[in-house]
C-alpha cells in the first residue's frame, strides 16, 4: 500500500515548524476523543483535538447511544433493578469472550458508577429514569435503560443475576424527530464540556505519522490539513481515538475477512490508520478478528418465531441480545438465516412498538404447512419439519430445552406459516486494535507502555474480545478515553 | 511480560563482539529453516542455522509429513490422477479462506511441480509412487499420496475437479517401527543436503532480538547460547523460521483464544518469539486468529456414522477432510461433538486399516433405539431422533441432501446404536503470523519490505487464512522457506 505520507514514525529532529502545539493532542473527536479531551482538561492540560471531518461527533453521534454501565447506577436503582460490580464482571467475562482482558473489565466494572456520575454530574449527559422492557435494538421513545447484552436470557441468566446495563441518553423531541439519536445526546454535552474547559479543536486534520524524540517518546504527530502536511507538537502526550478499521478492506482481508464488504460503523473515516501508525512503533495488537455484528431484522418479529440456518436447524435462543444472533449467524452459520413464523405471531410482532420499522421484512414464502414451506424454500424434505416438530413438542409445555428460550416467548408454531429470508443480513464494525493497559497507555510488544502514546475507543481492543453487548463501545470509549486524557495530562 | 533480554531491536553500534557471522543467518532448523538454508546455500551464500533445541528437525520431523503439492506432479501422474495449476488454485482459495493471500497461492501453485522436483531431485526426498484411498489422517503404510483437504468431498467436489495433493515422504521400515514418520523422511534429506552444501548449525541458540544498522536494515540477531548472550552477524539477511505461537498462552489469549490450552504442535518451542521480534520493528501481521484444528477421532469410524453437536444436530459431511471437522467443531459448534454410529458400522470401521489406532474410541452410550440413546445422553427428547430420521429418510436413497456426503458413505443408521463422546476432542497450532510477500520478505505495516529480514513457515501467515489442508504447513514452509533463502542470498 503506497502512502502519500510515510506511516513510519519520524524524528522530531526533522520538524522545522510546529504548526500547532498543546500539552495533550487528541486524534479524533468521537466519544473516546471527546472523553479524553475532557479528562485531560479537567486535569489541567491544555488540549487540542484533531478531527478528520468538518465537525465533532464521529460514529458515536450517529449511534443509538447506549453506554454499558452497571454495578448499581442511579438509573438502574430508579428503575428498581439491583446490580453488583461482581455480577457485572461475571457477565462481561462470560459474554464478551473468550479471551477478555480481565484487568480491563475489572477496572471498567469497579469504576462504572463513578463513570455514570462523571457523565451526568460533570459532563451533563441526560438520562431519563425509565426502563424499556420490550424486545428491540433500542427504545422507540426516550426511556433511559434497556437490556443490551442478553443478560436476562440463556445461557447467562441461569448463573449470573441479570440486570439491564444499556444506558441511553435522553433524546430530545424523539416523538417529533428521529434525526438525533441517543449518541448525539452523549456527544453534545461531552463536546460542550470540553469547550467550556477551553479544549481547542482543528478540523480536516488527517493524522498520518507519529513524531518521536531521540529516546523513542512520542512527542507529536504529522497530519494533513487542507491537503498540506502540518506538524503538531504534544508536550505531554498523544491520544489516538480514531475508531475502527471497518472501512479498510486490506486490513479486513488480513484480520477479519468475514467482515469484508459488510461495514456498518456509520462513518467511513474508520480506516485503521492510527492502528498502523502505532504498529510502526512496535505497538501490540489484540483480537483483530473480533467484530460487532448487527442482525438486520426487528427483534419484535424474530423473538416470536424460530431462527433457522441454511439447513433448517435452529441455532440460538431468539430472545437473546440481537447482536449475539448476528455473531452466531455470521461466524457459526455461514451468514445464512431464515425466520420461521406463523401468521398470528407475525401480526402480533408487527403491532408492537419498535425503533426499527425499516427492519420489518415481509415474508418471502408462505404456506399452510411446514412441509409445503420447506419445499418452497428448497430445503431438503423433512429438515424444517423435524426442527419445527421438536420445537413444538416442547413448546406445548412452554419449554425450549435445546436453547433455553424463556417461557414467555415459547409458543408452538401454527398455520399458516411463513419464512422471512435473512441470508446475508449482517453487518458491523471491528473490535480489535491496539493493546492498551487500564491507564490507556499503548503497549509495545515487549509489554511496556510506549512513552507519550495513549489510545481509546475502537482503535483499541477494549472490553470485548469476541462477544459484544450494545453500549460497550461508547462505554469503553468514554471510560478509557477519559483515562487516556488523565494519563496523558499527568505524563 | 518482562523479558530477560529486551525484545526491541538493538543498534549494531552497540555490538562489541560478533560471536558468529555468515551471509545468511537462519533462525530455526525445522522445515522452513532447512529449506531456507538449502535455498541460500544453493545460491552461493555462506549459511549459519541457529537452532533452539539440541538437534535439527523442529515440529516437522515429528509430523505425519504431508507436503501439499499438485498441478500434475510425477507422483500424481504415476497414480493416475490428473491435476492442473488452475484446479489447485481454485481449491486452495475456496478451502483455505476466507481472506487467502491470492498472490501467495498463485505463486505456490504455479511453482508446485518445480518444488516437487527440487525436493526429490536436488534434496533427495523419497516418495513411493502409490496412492492411499481409505479414510484416515495418514496412510498406515508407506504410500506416497492421499487426499488431505476434502478436495473430493462436498462442497468442493461439485465445482472444482478434485485431485489428491498430500505427498508424504516414504517412511523407512514403517511396518517394523512407527517411530519415524514421513516428516522425519522430509527433514533428514533436507538437512543432509544442507550439510553437503556446507551449511553450519549452532544449537541451544535462543533468538532474542534483531540487530539493525543506522538505516534500519536487519544485520543480525542476538541469541542466548548456553545462557549467554551472543551476537550473530548476517552479512546479507536474517531468515526467521521458528514456528507458530501455539505454546504462548499470552499471545493465544490476545489473538486466538479458542486455542488456549489446546496446542498440538509437537514441540513447545513454538513460542511466537520471532513474531514479537519482528513486530518490534513494525512488521505487519495477518490472520492471527487462524488455526489448524485436529479432530481426535479415527476417520474410519466417524465417516461411517453421523457427527452431531451438543444439540443433536448434524453439522458437516463426515467424509470430508478431518481437519475441516475439527475447525467446524471448535469454531462453529462450541467444541461439542458426538459420533452416532450403529453396531455394524462401528465393527466395520474397527476392522479397516488405520494409522490412528489411538483415536479408536469406545462408545460411551449404547441403546436399542435412538429414543433411548438420546435419553441416556441427556439430549432433549426428540432432538437426536429428528436428526436420525431425516438422515435415514434420505440415506435409504443413498443421498445426503443436507451436507452432500458421498453416496458410498451414506447408509441408514440401524440398531443397536451407540454414541461416542467427542466433546473437547480438538487441538492444533496457530496459522497466523508475520505478513510476507511471495519473495518471503517480511512486510512492514507500510507495505514495504523490511530490509534484510525474511521469514517462512508457521511464524508467518502462509497459504492458509482460515481453512486448512494437511500438508500446507510443510508445504508453504518448504516452498517459501526455500524462497526466503534465495532472496536472502541475493540481498
Amino acid at each position: 500500500m503506497a502512502e502519500a505520507t510515510p506511516i513510519r514514525p519520524i524524528s522530531a529532529d526533522h520538524i522545522a515548524d510546529w504548526a500547532y502545539e498543546a500539552d495533550v493532542v487528541v486524534a479524533g473527536f468521537g466519544v473516546a476523543g471527546a472523553s479524553a479531551a475532557v479528562g485531560a482538561a479537567q486535569n489541567g492540560a491544555d488540549v487540542l483535538v484533531l478531527e478528520r471531518t468538518g465537525g465533532w461527533g464521529g460514529a458515536a453521534a450517529m449511534a443509538g447511544g447506549f453506554i454499558y454501565m452497571g454495578g448499581g447506577t442511579p438509573l438502574q436503582k430508579a428503575c428498581g433493578f439491583e446490580d453488583t460490580v461482581d455480577s457485572m464482571k461475571a457477565f462481561m467475562k462470560a459474554a464478551l469472550g473468550p479471551g477478555t482482558d480481565e484487568a480491563k473489565i475489572d477496572a471498567y466494572c469497579e469504576g462504572s458508577v463513578d463513570h455514570y456520575h462523571w457523565l451526568v454530574d460533570e459532563c451533563g449527559v441526560p438520562f431519563k429514569l425509565s426502563f424499556w422492557g420490550e424486545p428491540g435494538w433500542e427504545p422507540p421513545g426516550d426511556d433511559g435503560l434497556q437490556y443490551t447484552g442478553g443478560e436476562n436470557a440463556a445461557p447467562f441468566n441461569a448463573t449470573i443475576p441479570p440486570a439491564p446495563r444499556g444506558h441511553v441518553p435522553q433524546m430530545e423531541d424523539k416523538h417529533v424527530s428521529t434525526e438525533k439519536g441517543g449518541g448525539y445526546m452523549l456527544m453534545k454535552p461531552l463536546v460542550d464540556t470540553a469547550k467550556a474547559l477551553n479544549v481547542r479543536a482543528e478540523y480536516d486534520m488527517r493524522v498520518q505519522t507519529l513524531i518521536v524524540d531521540a529516546d523513542g517518546r512520542v512527542v507529536g504527530l504529522l497530519a494533513k490539513q487542507y491537503g498540506k502536511d502540518v506538524a503538531v507538537r504534544a508536550r505531554k502526550g498523544v491520544v489516538l481515538a480514531t475508531g475502527s478499521f471497518a472501512y479498510n478492506n486490506e486490513m479486513l482481508e488480513s484480520f477479519a475477512p468475514k467482515m469484508v464488504n459488510r461495514p456498518a460503523a456509520s462513518i467511513e473515516e474508520h480506516d485503521g490508520r492510527a492502528i498502523r501508525m502505532a504498529q510502526a512503533l512496535g505497538a501490540d495488537l489484540a483480537h483483530m478478528d473480533a467484530a460487532e455484528v448487527a442482525f438486520f431484522c426487528d427483534p419484535q418479529l424474530f423473538i416470536r418465531g424460530i431462527l433457522v440456518n441454511g439447513r433448517g436447524q435452529r441455532y440460538i435462543n431468539e430472545d437473546t441480545y440481537p447482536g449475539r444472533v448476528g455473531q452466531a449467524t455470521l461466524y457459526e452459520n455461514h451468514n445464512e438465516a431464515y425466520l420461521i413464523i406463523d401468521e398470528a405471531a407475525y401480526e402480533e410482532g408487527m403491532t408492537r412498538p419498535t425503533s426499527s420499522p425499516q427492519l420489518r421484512h415481509q415474508p418471502k414464502w408462505v404456506a399452510e404447512t411446514v412441509e409445503e414451506l420447506e419445499a418452497e424454500m428448497g430445503l431438503p424434505a423433512g429438515a424444517l419439519q423435524a426442527t419445527v416438530d421438536v420445537f413444538n413438542r416442547h413448546a406445548e409445555n412452554g419449554e425450549d430445552p435445546l436453547f433455553g428460550k424463556k417461557t414467555e416467548w415459547v409458543k408452538p408454531i401454527g398455520s399458516p406459516v411463513a419464512a422471512i429470508d435473512l441470508r446475508g443480513m449482517t453487518g458491523g464494525f471491528t473490535l480489535g486494535g491496539l493493546r492498551t493497559n487500564t491507564d490507556s497507555e499503548v503497549l509495545h510488544v515487549s509489554g511496556e507502555p510506549i512513552p507519550g502514546l495513549f489510545a481509546a475507543g475502537r482503535c483499541t481492543s477494549g472490553v470485548c474480545a469476541g462477544g459484544y453487548a450494545s453500549g460497550t463501545s461508547l462505554g469503553d470509549g468514554s471510560f478509557f478515553g477519559r483515562r487516556a486524557g488523565i494519563s496523558a495530562a499527568k505524563a
